[in-house]
């Protein structure tokens, strides 16, 4: 579809994706990487330089061969890339972007200056100076090397000031080392956003941003990714997209994919931790769970083709890196067990990235498995976890390292109406529907009612069921606090046999509508929830239609029963 | 993660797409193909052998190179692989599968032994005995060749008994070419659906089964494919699944996956018409929309590796086939110009194939969309169908090549609930979702009622609103029919204002739910659909937070108007 050739720097796995989208577009790419064509990106791309992407001359040769560069590492010769950039060679991102990146503190520096909300940080040029810094940050506090670091390495977290010295010597300080310090970020979660930089037909900016993704880190790696991360707000996932959207904005005119981590802080603050100039692990759920993967979208906008669609075609996702155990057989079998069995986990993403060896530690493939809920991607990928950690452990023992999330949130007004509202809780379990059930009351615990429902949607609940008698506030009250679709059960009253509640939940005003069930008949509650969520899940419509089905054949059973013995004996058996 | 290397026969676009899926897994692939590292599938494979796939060397040299044999064409030398399956070399499927589908003529005697339903054939040796045959069958009826056929060719249309000569001639019927004779079957739609027939660990077949899809050809050629396909029943869809998986159960011990097309029938009936053993270009779309697309679910068939998914993970898919134009610079460009439209229409699969030049009537790339509905993808591949013809044609003058499909159900019992019901209509406009309106009397059309109902879900309905009065027994006879979620809207009543309707409409016995809105509430029960759609689908539910903050404002403005203004003079501006 498109005649130039792309040039990468760098021929990992990242590059490997990459040539994959450039396949799909019609693209062709050629590959500079030390490994050349035996590299991961190398094995598959129509041409190859064999070199290091630090070599100035193999860039210059990777150019000569290419229309526009690019590059799936930072750590490249970005002076040659500048100097090409110069003579009219395109290259995006734009080198200034990489320079400045990968500089830690100039990146820091930059951010700073452009309002991005950031942890305190501090160039370092003494051992001593650290000692002043740290009386002023406070412990712990995070030294850095402002060059080459990256999974974790160039980063020493400083405990106390006794253990200045040692954090000293493991960044090199005393080899004259580059480094700075960060005030401690008091995090919650760490969160990740892709964001594409693209040119329009007339060559105005197009900006896109990916979903907000929860990663967890293992011995400082990325080691699992959730989208859309449970347990953080509707606000806070805005915010994170915002902060990491104003950073990118600010590297004029530079075209490409970026990844940014950022810290989620306990109080609800977004603070960036750093930006990656090209595809990232965080954004390697997008190629099952968005429209356009972030590979493509890449080279989209480094070509200046139109920006894709970054939005989730699915309730949910989870990634999980697969790293090198060693190259003993046992250790590639070890390596190779989480993959063989996701093959048994439906939807299950497998990605393998050709890799010779088995290095321990070395990303050698990862696995991304969609689901209807993040709840339901989090419970099919256990097995793989466990695979992960090896057979010897117990399933239930795995602790996955996100929360949770049910699809369905039962609420009353009352623990007394919980012998009517457990008819949900039963349904929704033979259905196999993961939910969670509460007294929440609109009258009692106001407050908590505004924080429930206001949260509902960020904890994963696709529907909520809300019972309640007499005055009966707390269904109407939750649906004008979340956009989710929510059931309401009147609760049988004593006074007037639940037509007060009927009416109160019911005549809801115009803009906030509360889908009404019989008076306390919570199963049609919990049905309806199977149903809402069936609306767009065939599979969940095939269940619902055998259940449908399977209460007509217990009819049927009576009405035979009842005209074969005749309405007697059927009377009297039934005493 | 598999050390084994699969030899494929043929190296076109399935080949491609199957080397794409064997690096996923880990797997080593080579292919033999005429093109030989030139073809499309050559090109990323990581071993090629050029040379034609019906040549016995050739074969061999490719089975001294790999350990298990399959292939992405049905046309090669079925004799040399049924030797090298007797010297033990494993080839999937197997050879004698592959030489029976490559007969047509045996193919169906096959199936017809193992009862699968197919058109009335018979074998033809002389144009004479065409005309007794034309007097059984009746005209038109299809002449088609036993051996080589492909993509409409070597199939005639014998319109009538003086057009038997021509069609004789066509097909080479006076050169001794093999051919037979198929009654013509009187089909509504034709149909297609992948079956994949593996081994689970204990050697025992396991088979699985893709959705149904629509398939719409042009000049012979698969155009475009819609699953799940508009206008067919469930019960229909389960029908051609079953069709389909009986045909591959029929073949004994054979792996792969075996793309089956069939002919819906005016009546409901499903005829078989024709199996390829291998991914098929109806499968396509499994790359977007399942859980394991057909490419990987074929290496695992034929590798013995667990088969994966095949659920849908989207609402609806549509593809279309880019065929290409001509080799002139113009032909090119009109070629591909829906991959370039593609660009711009979210959630669309752009695959392109690398095949050198743009050979008129070539299939060259292709282009996925799914959404959240079949209607969805319909509405937005219509560019790039648009592109397909030429952007002479106006958009709207674009024929979709398949029914569309409202995705909610707006009905009434009668059309004097019509003024109560079109603030529905008015909501699902505002938020733009496709919908149908309708009057349905459960009373005075109840036949109509249950066709409806019964068939909602297969026309791509999600959700359903019913109106009614009185005594209101539409929304409940409705939802005793279909396992959509279906909103009830009590119409007021002359007699007793609606109090009839509500309860006639929300005391539903327990196991059929209707999700009840408020007396005259249609707006509401527009909204409720709304969120229920949501349920599952993030922007919609942005969309109905949206809504929900610019009602707030509403109302916020009139309450510093009544703040600032005072009650008096709020009331006289409001007369």
């Amino acid at each position: 579809m498109d005649k130039r050739t792309v040039g990468c720097l760098g021929g990992g796995q990242l590059g490997r994706m990459m040539v994959y989208a450039a396949h799909r577009l019609g693209v062709r790419m050629c590959v500079l990487d030390p490994l050349g064509e035996h590299s991961p990106a190398g094995q598959v791309s129509e041409l190859s330089v064999k070199g290091s992407f630090q070599d100035a001359e193999k860039i210059r040769e990777l150019a000569s061969k290419c229309d526009i560069l690019t590059l799936e590492v930072e750590h490249v010769n970005a002076q040659v890339l500048e100097e090409l950039h110069q003579k009219g060679v395109p290259v995006q991102p734009l080198p200034f972007v990489v320079k400045l990146i990968q500089d830690k503190y100039d990146q820091k520096v930059h951010l700073q200056k452009h309002s991005i909300p950031l942890p305190d940080f501090e160039k370092v040029d003494s051992e001593q100076q650290l000692h002043s810094i740290g009386e002023k940050f406070g412990f712990p506090m995070m030294l850095k090397s402002r060059f080459g670091a990256y999974d974790g390495r160039g980063n020493a977290v400083v405990a106390n000031a006794a253990a200045i010295p040692t954090a000293w010597k493991k960044l090199g300080g005393h080899d004259g080392k580059k480094l700075y310090v960060e005030k401690w970020a008091p995090f919650k979660m760490e969160l990740a956003v892709m964001v594409a930089r693209g040119v329009d037909e007339t060559m105005n900016v197009t900006m896109r941003t990916y979903p907000v993704v929860h990663t967890v880190q293992r011995d400082s790696v990325c080691f699992t990714c959730l989208t859309p991360p449970v347990g953080v707000t509707q606000k806070q996932q805005e915010l994170a997209q915002k902060v990491a959207t104003d950073a990118i904005k600010s590297f004029d005119d530079a075209r490409g994919i970026f990844g940014v981590e950022m810290f989620l802080l306990e109080d609800g603050q977004v603070l960036l931790n750093e930006i990656a100039p090209r595809p990232h692990n965080t954004g390697h759920y997008t190629m099952e769970a968005c429209g356009v993967d972030q590979f493509e979208q890449h080279l989209r906008a480094v070509l200046g083709l139109p920006l894709g669609d970054c939005n989730l075609r699915v309730g949910g996702a989870m990634m999980v890196n697969i790293l090198g155990q060693g190259e003993t057989p046992e250790m590639v079998a070890k390596t190779m067990a989480p993959l063989r069995r996701a093959l048994r986990v439906p939807d299950a993403g497998i990605h393998w990235y050709g890799k010779e060896g088995c290095v321990k530690g070395r990303k050698m493939g990862h696995i991304t498995v969609t689901g209807f809920t993040p709840a339901s991607a989090l419970e099919e990928i256990r097995p793989v976890l466990k695979a992960v950690d090896g057979e010897g452990n117990d399933s239930t023992s795995i602790e996955v390292p996100h929360k949770s999330s049910p699809s369905v949130g039962i609420i009353m007004g009352s623990d007394s109406d919980l012998p009517t509202m457990k008819d949900a809780a039963v349904v929704l379990d033979d259905f196999g529907i993961p939910y969670e059930i509460s007294v929440v009351s609109a009258h009692r615990t106001p407050e908590y009612m505004y924080e429930y429902a206001t949260t509902a949607e960020a904890r994963g609940i696709n529907v909520i069921i809300a019972g309640a008698g007499g005055a009966a506030h707390l269904p109407g009250m939750v649906a004008a606090l979340t956009p989710l679709p929510v059931v309401g059960v009147p609760v049988k009253s004593s006074a007037l046999s639940g037509n007060d509640s009927l009416l109160s939940i019911v005549q809801m005003p115009k803009g906030i509508p509360v889908a009404t069930v019989a008076i306390g008949n919570a199963a049609n509650a919990g049905l309806l929830a199977v149903r809402i969520l069936g609306a767009a899940n065939p599979g969940m419509r095939q269940k619902m239609a055998r259940f449908m089905s399977s209460e007509s054949t217990m009819v049927e059973t009576k009405r035979r029963k009842l005209e074969s013995e005749g309405w007697q004996a059927y009377l009297a058996g039934s005493k």
